[in-house]
């Protein structure tokens, strides 16, 4: 019966970190769902040649190319995949769009909000099908959390608190990589972690109105080494670079529903290997989160029985848990990984029924224009309105 | 033997919930510890006869009094106990000090900085000794904590985080009680929750440089009922007022030692009955706590064995925990009110020899600093810097 | 007002660790409670009168006395509380009853089914209000779990599993205590903390009709030392005895209502400073509770929508939770010292009502009978049934 | 370079929740780790054809038959992976073994001890390599507990306590599936959750020298459907059957190192759903764990500094903890897939290495030596000595 469907060739940009994430979900995708089109992991692109042949041979892409360029001329590819730095991703985007291929991009969509408008911008008037990869919206306790929001359950929302925790490059001798330089990736901790807390509140809370935020860089110079951005990359003993971006960065914020908003993100915080975790609290009812422990949702409900009144951990394994169902019984958890199964998931069927679902660059925009909002309270230390373009 | 000690006769203001726990703290107070001198239970204030006749009864008081200015009158008083209202410690306060009591205010210690300031220097020339109720420090686990940290086991600091939650104004009907009266109380959940967690910080981490805040009031306006505080007041169906306290408060902050702060407290946080808990990282480790769980410190260390590093949950019961060896064996948990014997402590080790621990009115005073810049910088939407006074 | 009530005079024996929780409680009564009877403490009874007489000083008895036929003589003692070692119960509490004194006694009730039997029968024979000191039945926590099951939320009974942890004899030079001396405690962990267990489990789950046991010692000799029971009592570098009670044990159960019951107690489970915890299942909801987390029940009901169903964390600190109303606002914590003030609440009620409350000494009984038909079947390697006797 | 290694063509028997959880196994395996075999999916086989037509076509198989004798007789098949019901176990096993098939199966290995002797000799006998699928020994964090008790850190073993808890049965209308029946299972929750804690303990504390169990059926009578095991079957309204297997099951065990056991598994227990979980404790040190958290273990060591002691929470997603390096950035969890992935890793690298990496056959044997003694225990109500065979 597949052999029936539509065939959507993806070809990637980008095979460490992200592409791996992408192209286990692609490998996964048809294992667990029955999808409108069949995801073909056509080719994968990256720069050093002998590096993307392995990785295609390892992942399971059936060609590579060196040169993005070229995989955008394929007549074979239908979908580029953006999974390298921040600084490539809007001339790869606009390029894509204009030659009609479906994108989704890796976050943040931009260096900043001018570029992101412009990818959005191309993506619209190309007509294809976008999205941007904020991948926690895809856990299904976060999408079960939307549900009961939407829903009215925790009624009128008046706080929403955020972190996103980690400590990898706490060491003053962690090299700095390219993920610690402003030219390539606009931000650090900000446009990492914190793009991911925004979008969690636009897509639970709703928009911003206005930030006031500040930023930290504790450790400033750094010892060059290979900008591979890996961990393991070579550290020079005697060159050092200054530090051009945020290791922490904080915010408070007023939403349009009149919710109050307090965000938080840091690589500094010791112990915290990955704790994105979030808590909203409405005239009804509250939820906590915490990506660590990610299958379990904390629900309170008014509603309940004076008495026996108090926070619920709902185990996010079940029917009635989005996407949960494809995978194992109730209380059998999933992980990280299934994050991005579940978000191309919605991409496929975004291209098979000819619409971008969110977080599409639309979304990527909004999330731009907050993220830079922050970043100029930072510096003019003072409130700044959110605009809408 | 005790019969041989000086005898500090104590003279407490006010009778309701501060009342009850410091009445509850002086009675069990020679019970665990031995003190060097013997506090006696001489008088309480209220200004209902019957009710504050009754009080003394129950909680044990000697005698009671109408009028507070009636018990510093009085040669057999030595310590006045002040837990009224905010709006009266001033007032109270350099009276007591111009008679020579020894004073122990609850927090904070007044409606702005300049009776803060009034306060400090009256006592300070008086030469008696005080302390402001920052109950919270004298929990085993935070003493613990100050331990490690003035240790150097954590490293330099780079963050603070705290939150202190409540919910219990959340219904739009609950009434204007003298908390959510500015004249009478100040600010709102400001002055009430948030002075307690700017202590904590002030006690764990440093002096605060500068602040950047936000408040909000959700419901704008409320039943007219008694004006006595209590949770049970009649209340009006008619007549509304307006509430001219903060609900919620958060603000950032930047410390001395180059610590980010960032801090929020809430009584409009369903779910959440009386959540007080933070998160420090340093350098070289990261502690959390939680009031709800108050005996147990979590310690993360990173000179712990790499794949065997995490956060400890320290039951802090135990002999190595200050305070903690005076009640129960290990494992068997103390709780709010211990807090207040324990401060009553050490306040009485205080007049024993004749010196203010901390907290004392000068921590009241930039606390009171801190919680007015908040204040400002909330109004101006702009950082403000906390001044040395 | 007070001043009207009937005294009731307390006669004490044992003023070392329970002495002190006793003693405490006592004090604590009557601030948090209104009660129809005034506890008085009269006299406390200890063998060494440097030491009882610095604790009657220290804890606030009126009196005291060295021998406790003395204390049942006098006439101006009501009520007698016993807390010397297991191997005096017997004696005291008979002879106490024959002088038509009240008496609460800490558990074991005794050394033996024997013993308890006839202390039960000449409380019985005297018509005095009797009480067995299981005080974990008087955490608000498990009243209100006992409410919940009463009223049938959780369905037809199914499970009980418990454990009662602790590990403070584990390094095999803690001295030959009184409390691993089978001639003084009749059994070790088994009578010690088991009895605890058991008598939970008879509250909420129902009566027990066969058992299957194991015991072990794991540290057969052990140095000896002045027997006084404490840790820190001197220990002999030379001579060694045998350790003839149990240190840890652990049985299989079944009871009247078809439930399953599975049960394990220890002193060797290294990391548990008194980690007493246990979980309900039933057909239509469960319970899980911890003693070091006292306050909170973990409720998950059946009933609760398909989806948001999973397991609550009820802060048991709020009106609707027995006894947690006298104490703090919602929230704030007790800890383990409140349960001694709650059972000698409901002791001083039963004395005012002429009734003796379970526990009492017919729970001791029953308890008793457990504990020995477990002991038996760990020795026979076969089921026993339950009797009643 | 994956071309030139040697092919390793499996042929899996049973397509449904085992058979799901190996095909994404062996899917998944080459994309994260580098075998020195390469895993084909060559044959999958169930009875009805069009249902294991779709399964082959949708989880990747490239051949399906009705028949297993088939498989064994193709010679294009290597492994025999078997995911049947139970009582199909050594049939297949024996076959596969003397067509000299290296094999895979399932948990419980037999319906019976003697099954399982056959079983393990006939592998033996024909030299292959075989394994016993006991996935949850391949966690991290189990792996990881493995390492540091047999590196001494927990010092003497003194208790093991295992629960594994579901509720998945508990509606009386439930239908009498073919995991409720004894002919086709040999046993119920004991067989299907208890081998797990058996093995759990086998291998992080040591060999059962004696047992002592009980076993329930607290719902006697079901509905009779298709017996197809699915949890939709049709249930019959009018007809009932007996239901001959136990829902739950508890023992008790002494270990040849001394240690002491207490196991109890159920599918009774509401609100659980996958609750399997231990503690052990050992002279030096306690570990705790839950699968339902399985990422993390708790481990509490003796040796940290008095006062700093605590149970750590540790995140097993790091380079140190085995298995977990190949998978994603320390704090990025796994879930209940990756067991499967992990233990398809040992037994390929068995096949490379030719030998039976454990679990293997001998495990299954010894296994079900402990399963037939607490079963045979339950019925004599006596202990039973676990021989060796």
């Amino acid at each position: 019966m597949s052999q029936a469907k539509k065939k959507v060739r993806v070809g990637m940009i980008g095979y460490k970190f992200m592409g791996k994430a992408h192209s286990h979900a692609y490998r996964d995708l048809p294992f667990y769902f029955d999808l409108d089109v069949e995801p073909v992991m056509q080719a994968v692109v990256g720069r050093n040649e002998e590096g993307v042949k392995a990785a295609a041979d390892k992942m399971g892409w059936a060609s590579y190319e060196t040169d993005w360029r070229k995989l955008i001329e394929r007549d074979d590819i239908d979908v580029i995949d953006i999974g390298s730095p921040n600084n490539t991703h809007a001339e790869i985007a606009i390029a894509a769009a204009e030659a009609g291929k479906h994108i989704i991009c890796e976050k943040p969509l931009s260096l900043n909000v001018e570029e992101a408008v412009r990818m959005r911008d191309a993506a619209n008037k190309a007509g294809i099908v976008h999205m941007i990869c904020h991948n926690y919206r895809f856990v299904p306790a976060i999408q079960y959390a939307k549900k009961l929001i939407s829903e009215g359950r925790l009624g009128q929302i008046y706080h929403v608190r955020t972190r996103y925790l980690q400590d990898w490059i706490m060491d003053p001798q962690f090299p700095l990589v390219w993920r610690l330089r402003k030219d390539v990736c606009g931000s650090g901790t900000h446009g990492d972690l914190m793009a991911h807390s925004i979008d969690l509140a636009r897509f639970l809370v709703g928009e911003f109105v206005e930030v006031s935020g500040m930023m930290e860089t504790f450790i400033k110079k750094r010892p060059l080494g290979e900008m591979s951005g890996g961990l393991n990359a070579e550290i020079s003993d005697t060159e050092y670079g200054e530090v051009d971006v945020d290791d922490a960065v904080a915010f408070m914020a007023r939403f349009d529903n009149g919710a109050m908003g307090v965000f938080e993100a840091s690589r500094f915080a010791k112990g915290n290997r990955n704790g994105n975790n979030f808590e909203i609290n409405g005239s009804k009812g509250s939820i906590r989160w915490d990506m660590q422990d990610m299958n379990n949702l904390q629900l309170y409900l008014e509603e309940d029985e004076a008495g026996s009144q108090g926070f619920r951990t709902i185990s996010c394994t079940e029917q009635e848990h989005p996407y949960a169902g494809a995978y194992w019984p109730a209380g059998h958890i999933i992980g990280y990984e299934h994050t991005f199964i579940n978000i191309l998931h919605a991409f496929m069927q975004g291209i098979a029924e000819g619409r971008s679902p969110a977080p599409n660059f639309d979304d990527g925009v909004r999330n731009q224009i907050v993220l830079e909002a922050v970043e100029q309270s930072a510096n003019s230390r003072q409130w700044v309105k959110i605009p809408i373009l």
